[in-house]
């Protein structure tokens, strides 16, 4: 990286101009000023500023403190947007004024890029449904028997979700394990990481109009990557017959990188082969393109990678996602997330959380500072991906990372 | 009711000078000027009119289009500006200036009064869930082994939070009935009701810090009377493993009114007598005052009451679904909405939901018009409340109502 030429990148860099994710970003000089940002190699772009100085008609949505503006606008002003970011950056004509809008990603500090609407999370990986349910219910049938004909998802705590970065507090809470006859208070025992792709709604829809999977690209705005950290001995307390809660809710950490879906049209991938037949709203061919995403994930235990999950090894695509959460006549609103759930493939190095790595803790995870069952204190989790690009590039997503302190009171 | 006294109300009035509720109105000659008002009698009065008459320190948080910046004001001020509002009403003083700032109740449009945060949805009556635990589970333990240690409750979609009065659309989806061979698809054949009581947050609390009882009344500014619409069919499809989700995500209807919490003191009792021992953070004691809520709720159905739910009856308090819902860490926000789950009591009359009291539709209710299992379209559901007030008045709640219209592609 050099300061004379920010705008010329190596032809693999994961962030070059086919990818260019938003993000809120201050600077130390307005720590107040919170600003939308794109990045362009190792630089983020103000692009409220670089939208003022070219005369944009989008400076409005640009200048603002968060993505939420920009987002409802809609499609055809993502779209528009994004052949605008695109010119400034690459067009000639623009090197000289877009280089003054340019600053370099080590002096910004990220933020939460949108208000969280509603967030949701799914279930959509087989192989992390199947393994979860062989470690929580053995001797059963893995998956329930809804598993196959509805994507499972359930609300969380928007008001928790956090940017990456920000340190998350050990939760305590209520554990009783099976063999101990009441439950005890403390500091969660198994902490643990999922590893998840979430979708931000940009459009928002009318109560009661259910969204079809064709409408998926007009209300979908991008793509994070997600840990929805979990305290796997409260869940487990605490989740019949309502679901997760408190397991959940302490904390959900965001990437500070949203990525335009339009960034990834090069890693649609069809989903894996259907065993059951799915009802109308649900099939495949319903959304006219394919519906899975083709994201290669990493997720890194203290510098050392324990998990490489495959996005297109989910079940569920997000489009179909989209049409059940809707088909009952829910709303979304602009700043809606919803999350995949824990990507896991069909192999050992392939799941997304602790707990199928470890298989509930009977076999440890082996990391250069010793062995993990779970998260102990002070442990830092980075989970980063890719995906292919046009031409044989890669598109980077923005990492999601995340460091455990201890509990208050301990 | 006479047009020369509005500020004289009998005695007994449901809403005098001891309730005082909240609630945000549009009048026909502003419909884009949500406001603030105050109900007292048959009259509301424009609180931030009110406020700039009489020249209230607090008139900048009474003119605003919604309850929140009131609401994140913090108890001094939630006192302060009762103390001011009831003064303008009842005080001889103000009666020539105070008149100008009412407007009858028929001559307002009530809007939803605090924009939701997060919406979570406890399952605290003790009855509701060993009546739901025999009808779902026959044959085993009614109350799942955690019910009696901590209140259970899960997150609801706080998009579909509407006001009373809101049409509520029959949602549609996937059933599948323990004989069918697989699921099929349309609208609810088993749309039912949850009459509840909601708890609203105003001051919040920081990520990492868990709320005691004992801030309470610190932290939550009101109550307001809640139908959590229920799709029993979709929702016992849907909820294993991990809870409701679409069976209940259509829409939550919420009184237009908020109570404020000092307007129920004389209503505090003690909860039922505790069968488990409870951790600390849960002990009845932590509060500092007896957690439970006398009131006596109404449910109608076409005008025909078919259930009198007594609140006083529920075994998990209000400020015990607080402590819990942050003991993990998990901050508050303003406009945060907590409700209490179906109020169910001992006897057959005092059950809160239609899959209680036809006992999953086996011994349907009779209405003047007919027999019920479940809703059909058209029908209305009404709930109200009221609560001993000081000097054996009564303090009413506002009611929340909502009509079914048909599936839209029926």
């Amino acid at each position: 990286m050099s300061d004379a030429t920010p705008l010329e990148l190596p032809g693999d860099h994961l962030f070059g101009p086919d990818n260019l994710p938003y993000c809120v970003f201050t600077t130390e000089d307005d720590p107040d000023l919170p600003r939308i940002g794109v990045r362009y190699g190792d630089y983020v772009l103000d692009a409220g500023s670089a939208a003022g100085a070219h005369g944009s008609p989008h400076t409005g949505l640009l200048q603002k403190p968060n993505l939420n503006p920009l987002m409802a606008a809609g499609r055809p002003v993502w779209q528009a947007v994004r052949a605008e970011l695109r010119s400034w950056l690459t067009s000639p004509e623009y090197a000289g004024t877009v280089t003054h809008s340019l600053i370099r990603l080590e002096d910004i500090t990220l933020h939460l890029p949108f208000e969280v609407a509603d967030y949701v999370d799914f279930y959509a990986s087989e192989h992390h449904a199947t393994n979860v349910g062989r470690i929580f219910r053995p001797g059963g049938e893995p998956l329930t028997p809804n598993w196959k004909h509805l994507p499972i998802g359930y609300h969380g705590r928007s008001g928790t979700v956090v940017v990456s970065g920000t340190p998350v507090v050990r939760p305590q809470g209520q554990r009783k394990a099976p063999d101990e006859a009441s439950p005890s208070f403390g500091p969660s025992r198994r902490l643990d990481i999922e590893a998840e792709v979430g979708f931000v709604v940009g459009t928002p829809s009318r109560l009661g109009e259910p969204v079809p999977q064709a409408a998926f690209r007009e209300h979908v705005f991008g793509v994070c990557l997600v840990n929805d950290w979990s305290a796997r001995d409260i869940q487990a307390w605490e989740y019949v017959p309502l679901g997760p809660f408190l397991g959940k809710s302490f904390a959900t950490s965001v990437s500070a990188w949203v990525t335009p879906l339009d960034a990834l049209d090069a890693a649609r991938t069809e989903p894996p082969q259907r065993t059951h037949p799915l009802l109308e709203y649900l099939e495949d061919s319903a959304g006219g393109e394919p519906g899975g995403l083709d994201l290669r994930i990493s997720v890194s235990l203290n510098g050392h990678t324990i998990a490489e999950p495959p996005f297109s090894a989910m079940y569920w695509t997000a489009a179909q996602q989209l049409a059940h959460m809707t088909v009952n006549g829910a709303s979304l609103r602009t700043g809606d997330l919803f999350a995949s759930g824990t990507v896991s493939g069909p192999e050992v190095h392939q799941r997304g959380c602790l707990l199928e790595l470890t298989w509930s803790g009977r076999d440890p995870v082996e990391l250069p500072d010793g062995k993990r069952t779970f998260l102990e204190d002070g442990d830092e989790v980075v989970i980063t991906a890719w995906a292919p690009g046009p031409n044989g590039s890669r598109i980077g997503l923005g990492e999601v990372s995340g460091r455990i302190h201890p509990a208050a009171d301990r």
